[in-house]
Formats: C-alpha cells, sequence, structure tokens
C-alpha cells in the first residue's frame, strides 16, 4: 500500500516577502547583467517608477475585466498583475533604502494589530 | 530590582495580512455607514479604483521627493504612501472576492520559495 | 419671412486652447480664494500632479466601460474625464510656466504638419 | 537687395489637431504592419489604455523632476511626454469612435468660450 505525501503547504507571506527582502538586497547590489532587478536599479528610480505605474495601470485594467467578467481566467490575471504592482513597489522601496516591514508595521498600527497579538497567532496560542 | 519589559516585536507579514483580510471581508458585508471600507464597496468597483489610482501617485511623487531629498521623514511618507497603495489594493481583491493569500503564492512561484522552505523557516528549523 | 439664426459653430481647438491659456496665466497669481485653479498652484505642484494621476485613473476606468457599454453616455462619461485630464495636464503646465502651444508644436513636428500646411487651412486656400 | 524670407509660423492647433484626428481614422483601419497605430488598434483597447497609463506616469515624473530642476532640458523633457500623453489619448478616444473636437467643446463650454467669440478671434475681427 502506498501513501500519496501530503503537498507542501503553500509558503505564508512572511516567508515570501523576508526570502523576496534578502533577493532584492542581494541583487541592488549586483552587476546589471546579472538579473532583471539589478538592471532597473542600474536605470535609475525613474525607470523603475514607470514599472509602478505600468503594473498600476495593468492591475487597474485586470480589475475591470474582473469586474466585467469574473470567471478564473480574469481572476488570475488580476492576482498575477496585482503580484507585479506589488513586487515593483518592493524594488521601489530596496533602491531607496527600505523594504516590506514598515510598510507592514504601518498597516499593522492602523489596524492594531500587535506584536503580542501577533507572536500569540504565530505560535496557535 | 525591576526589569524593564522588553517591548513586543513588530508583528510580522503573516499576522497583519491575516488580520487585514479578516477585518475586508466582514467589512465588505457591514452597513455603509459602519465603516470606510464598507463605505468604498457600496460606492462600487470604480470608486475602489479611483483609490488604488490615487495612491499610485501619491507612492510615485512620494518616492521621487525621498529620490531627492532621502531623509527620514520623506521616507515615512513613502513608507505610509505604499501603506496606503497596499491597503486599497487589498480592499480591490476583496471586492472581487480575493485576498492576498494567492498573490504570495504567485510571488514565492516566482521566487522559489516553497511550503517546506517556508515551513523551515517558521519552525526555525 | 423670418429665418432662423444659425447657432455658432462650436469654437475651435485654437481659440479655446488659447481662451485657457489666458484665463490659466491670469489664475496662476490669483488669491487662492479666488478660484479652484489659484487653490491648486497655492497647494503646489504634488497637489496639481495628484489631481492629474487622479484623472488619468479616471479616463482609464471610463474608457474601459465605454468599451463594454459604448453608448451616449459612456461616451459623453469619457469625453469629459478626458477633458479632465487635458486641463489638469494644461494647469501643471502653467504651474511650470509652460502651455499648449509647444505640445501642439511637439505634435506637429512629429506628424509633419507645417505653419504653411496650417496656413492654407486656416485661410481655406 | 535680398530678403530672408520669413519662417512660417508654427502650425496652431486646430491644425495639429484635424491632421491628427485625420490621421488617426485612417490608421485605426489600416493593416497593423503598416503603422504603430494600427497596431496599436488591433492590439485592442487595453493596450491603448496601458500606453495612456505610461505616458502619464512619464508625465508626472518628468513634471517633478522639472520642479526640482527648472531648466530647458527638464521643461522639453516634460513638453515631449505631455505630447505622448495627448496623443496616447486620441488614440484611445480614436479606438472608441471619438475625436479631440467634443473634449475641446467640453472644455470650452466649462470655461465659458463661445463659437462667436472663436469666430472673431479666426478672423481677427
Amino acid at each position: 500500500m502506498t501513501t500519496t505525501p501530503t503537498p507542501p503547504p503553500p509558503p505564508a507571506a512572511d516567508a515570501v516577502l523576508e526570502a523576496l527582502a534578502e533577493v532584492l538586497e542581494v541583487r541592488r547590489h549586483a552587476d546589471a547583467d546579472d538579473s532583471y532587478v539589478a538592471a532597473l536599479h542600474h536605470k535609475g528610480l525613474n525607470r523603475i517608477l514607470e514599472k509602478v505605474g505600468e503594473e498600476a495601470t495593468e492591475t487597474l485594467l485586470a480589475a475591470k475585466d474582473a469586474g466585467y467578467e469574473n470567471d478564473a481566467a480574469k481572476r488570475q490575471a488580476l492576482v498575477a498583475e496585482t503580484a507585479d504592482l506589488w513586487f515593483h513597489s518592493l524594488v521601489m522601496l530596496s533602491h531607496l533604502g527600505l523594504d516590506h516591514r514598515p510598510v507592514m508595521d504601518e498597516l499593522a498600527r492602523r489596524f492594531g494589530v500587535s506584536g503580542h497579538a501577533e507572536k500569540a497567532a504565530r505560535t496557535g496560542a
């Protein structure tokens, strides 16, 4: 008798954002030839912000399409555009010496999520 | 001798995003009078997307200001605008029956962060 | 026998843009209380650019709606949003000491419309 | 004795916008291979709106740069980006069966520029 292995759970936001922050920090100092992110940094802030603006536009268009026809393909397209928007805003933060953490802290502060509550959530308490 | 209690750690991204997802889901079905988010949902998708567009614009302007004068105040303003942008894109996702999770999965998929790696990170293994 | 007076033709682009340029130049130096445009100038470039960004977003949303339902109301809404976008970009140019003329010259240059051709068009030659 | 011929005046807005409207109408029905505009129409409304969003972003960035360093080069860059923004919004209008005329009428209506005043301006009365 064989058992099907349980697929791993999808990674939580912390793991994703921390991994991304590390990758972005490394690539910020890499050669422009080495990666898309390194090339963006070399082109400078305006090029990075053009990408943020492009992805914001594409997110709006995908959301309108999902609003008119809310099927699986349109929803997946919206998810992909939102991921692009967040990704390029993380590159923007990185370019200016920042990362996602103070953004999360700002969202937590506004919504009253405390570190204690978080620790409880994390440890399952 | 007294000891100063250690301040709680800032909440991690998971706690913040999960708490936000819960709050947004509840408010999506609330009376428009009850909250800013409920009012946005009642005004409809275009009003939510106008806010996403406004916050994207304000993020670009704050980033340009931080690019010219990268001091603490300009950096904090950029963090606040980015939080606004992400917050309103979460409201947009909520309006269309989505949340941050598939966006994080999409970012993980692109950057090769697996659930196994994440579990290891989470448990300190 | 009476004749019905012919209604005046709609004003041509020159008259509109020249009149606007004059109005904008006057209001640029007016008290903030006196007009919407004077108030924008007093609030500064970022406030003017926020309006340009907002109107760009509203233009995109109106165009998507007209793309899905191309009726008279949706088309009129798109025209109104485009007018708002152009108007606020004229305020932006005015704030920085510019107006529509070099923009028209740039469009003419790219499309090979010469002053001679234009003079012929204007005089009916 | 020779006289230097006077250079032609720069074309007025009417000539530019009318010539553009004609060009855009022709290219709307052309083969995609024939021109940039025809290719945009074949790619569809979303592609055209992506360009409007991109040019709006580039206009904002150029305006910020001109705000910090208002020299001739920065001003020319802003003029060029504004021309791109207006050009692509004209392509958008064309794609949906519209042109610049109702936009100019809308601006005239808001600013009280009448056809009579315009005719006087045009004929030099």
